[in-house]
């Protein structure tokens, strides 16, 4: 089945983290492509994806990236799908800066930003599998049944205190 | 028609910045509703409002918040549809606290978190349609007409430095 | 003796810190009780814990969250009894996003908060205790010989500089 | 009756926030005191009038102050009361200092925070209100009441959009 | 002469900010042409402009923006000639988001950053009098007597104090 | 000798910093006192510390603490003597809040306040010697002659590049 | 009599925020010089006046800059008096960047830190008068009186609330 | 060949930072030298230093520097060539101050500001190339080809996710 969901990331080493989103659409049976895609050190390559992107089924765009995170922005300027951006934790200021370049986007061209980190990650493809499950009853039911799996393992940690 | 995205706000003082997110929605033709919905204050009808979102037929939530903006995180805690969070721009903190507290979710509850004030309830109008129009092809032609204009306005400005 | 203190937290992984307010409270011999209770996870627990705490006893709610911590204002919103935030250390932001997602409540809806980590939920279990003590004057007893003894340690360790 | 609460701040200037902290009590009919005591310009007063507060029959203490606000801590290392703290929107950054200065306590001694500036003052005394109305059921009963008001005031806003 | 350095900006709204850039240029007699170019609301201008600037005889590009300023980075990924980025003051964060957005650009391509507004561009203005004043000694003479010049009325106005 | 400087700590574990204070007033030959005095948990010494002080002969008080590090402010606000405040490194802030609640001082009672950490208490142990030095131009000659040293050590590292 | 402090600031601009110093100064009977020393424009001048400030005949030396304000530790790094830093207010960052330029200085050259903006240039005068004072016993009296009319003025502000 | 550009750091700590500066010189053949030279540690040798740049050759200079970093600020007012400046990562503030410290400038005075640490260097490097890349068509061809080979190794990264 062909990929309703894109995720890329700005450098190899932002895989630790967006592997995360990717193990969330794995386990709801979402089809999805992976791919490293640089803001800054592919430019091109980054605005032939983002144009290709609603052409080749992709119905969401997860993009993480960390510092000066033009990733995320950029490719939601150059599609019409919605975007969704996860700040990576950078070295000196822990993601913050990661956030602000990826939230403080001007009117005309919204970002959807998850939280930095690890915790983004995974809210990054939940996220997308919402999106997609508004208009997929049985996608959602999955996320809905992801949800109360976990909302059973929290009243049992309970226990253990 | 039947309302699919539902526009929530903390507070009527909230309405100045989060009619910008109604006019995006009216402007592309989008059915939606409003109201004053207090996570603090309101607690019981923000859960009921959460609860029956998806019953009435909406298929996105946009939420914004000032301060400890508990609302957008609320809200998704109690919906399996995506939810957008605007975070609105308080008195002291300029609107930080209310940034960091719509996006630094844990992980399994997503918030789809925008730009402090305007320029992020205008996305999040904006954001609300393209996750619609990645179903909706004509929604999508408007959205994308929408930022043709603007692009065409932007060239024009240059002129006139 | 049925618990006075409610001591709750969004996630297991908080018991680290929130261990610390039970210490205080086991030390100063007020009978409290502890559960995971999750905001996000568990909303309708956490809106029943806290309509209910009232009638079963509970004169103070301890409630400790990191990152988009909202459960000390949630629980706010659903009890008249008094309840101390706990900001858990986040691990990009330090904490800096639980602390103002806890205190930076909207008027109408308080939350006690204290320090970031460790030393708050100490802290936590003492102001717990110190509301209980200003109409219990043994209990009261208790807490100044705490003080008094801390004292004397600091006195003490000046003499190993 | 004699004073339950004692309201200080740490300069006149504080006032037009401290104030916000008064019409709660008055409105909630808890009786108080209120006084200009500063820590770094009186602190003899400041120590007596911790040292005293208990036996004067107080039960809660709110203080306020900005910036270095060393006020509520100070008073809270002079007490076994429970002390509330007020941060002060400062001038240069906006009150963020006040915030931290206040809440970051070692532990041993904790002091209550609230938000910055004036919800933080309401809230103050709200929470006073609700500390004392533990432990008296009519006060409590004036504290629900005051919520269930503002609760209809935020749904009938809602129509006003 | 044909233009040496080009000055863009994200928006017309950033003009007022980057006039003083101009200024600066028109004061030491260097040749500029300047422009609107969006990186979000124009992308492809961006690249064309990016792409082209050297062909076109420039030596220098200077580029503001605000928020999540993507502008000065992704037109650096774009050119090999040195970029300068000016963080226009922004509403909400008061221009912090433009710069950590401008400045912490990964390794590979740089932004050469100045202050956050007027002062910013004021000094981008002159930082690229210096870049071409390294190789040009006449322009090096006129950048040095401004600074004589503006030495001199520092010195003078001490006087009236 | 009696004591020209009085070295004071809020905790024990202040030492490791507050050690490099007294390392270069033993090296420069300035006699001084140590002690641990906590502004929260021993508040009565701290004052009876600060009002005898000037007529047990100091003439400079050197106070460290973190977090909410009231110690140096309060000390400056019951003696006439010139007190320097060092912000010690805290856990979750780093010493943000140490700093901020140390140099925040309002008009009235200064304290001079230098750099978080170990470079701020080995300075505060210069700026104590600087100020002695003024009025003794023996001390004044070997805080020069350290820093001459200083200086050589650093033109010899230059060549080990 | 001769000047024994001496006023710099980096601009003139700084004059309305460093005038609070000379007025503090001027009540205490304090001979003071006042100049605009700009570190960056005019970095001859304030390399001179460094060097030459002792042999003056002055004994401490305060210096107000904002943004990145190296006026201080530059003027610290010349002269072995000991110097007295006030952060200006800033516009963009509200005078956080002026703090951190001056406070975070490295060992071995210590700048004496006030706080940000008026409150701190009134705090400069008044620690160059402890200073002094703790060699001069008459002006230590000043000092000491100001204080004690201070402490005044705050106690019958009480009566107005 | 004489040196084009001049690399010197506030300490010799700042090496391990500002050897990737220089990796990137060697790399791309630009003749460098460089040095320790401290702001306050070593002033005159700074001033010095900064003075006689140009005549000597120089075309750039990049000066790091951590903390209140005044290095780079203080050789751009001694010298009219261009100054990079790379804020090294600091202990407590992880370079927040460093950058601030350097980027801030007033009006008249440019550095040209780099990131945080590791990568700031690395840019600062290749941002000389670029400035003098853009009068040595060489040299920038150099420059390009190092692009391309990073292009190439994050294309061919992306296979290995």
């Amino acid at each position: 089945m062909s990929a309703k969901v894109g995720v890329i990331m700005g450098s190899k080493s932002d895989w630790e983290t967006m592997k995360l989103a990717c193990d969330v659409l794995d386990e709801l049976e979402i089809p999805y492509e992976k791919k490293v895609v640089s803001a800054h050190r592919t430019p091109d390559l980054m605005f032939e994806y983002a144009e290709t992107a609603a052409d080749r089924g992709l119905k969401v765009i997860i993009a993480g990236a960390g510092g000066a995170a033009h990733l995320p922005g950029m490719v939601a300027a150059k599609t019409i799908l919605p975007v969704i951006g996860v700040p990576v934790q950078s070295r000196a200021l822990n993601g913050l800066d990661s956030l602000l370049s990826i939230v403080q986007m001007p009117g005309g061209i919204p970002v959807a930003t998850v939280a930095i980190g690890n915790a983004g990650a995974t809210n990054a493809g939940l996220l997308a599998a919402q999106m997609l499950g508004a208009f997929d009853s049985q996608l959602q039911g999955r996320a809905q049944a992801r949800r109360d799996r976990i909302q059973r393992e929290v009243l049992e940690s309970s226990d253990t205190l």
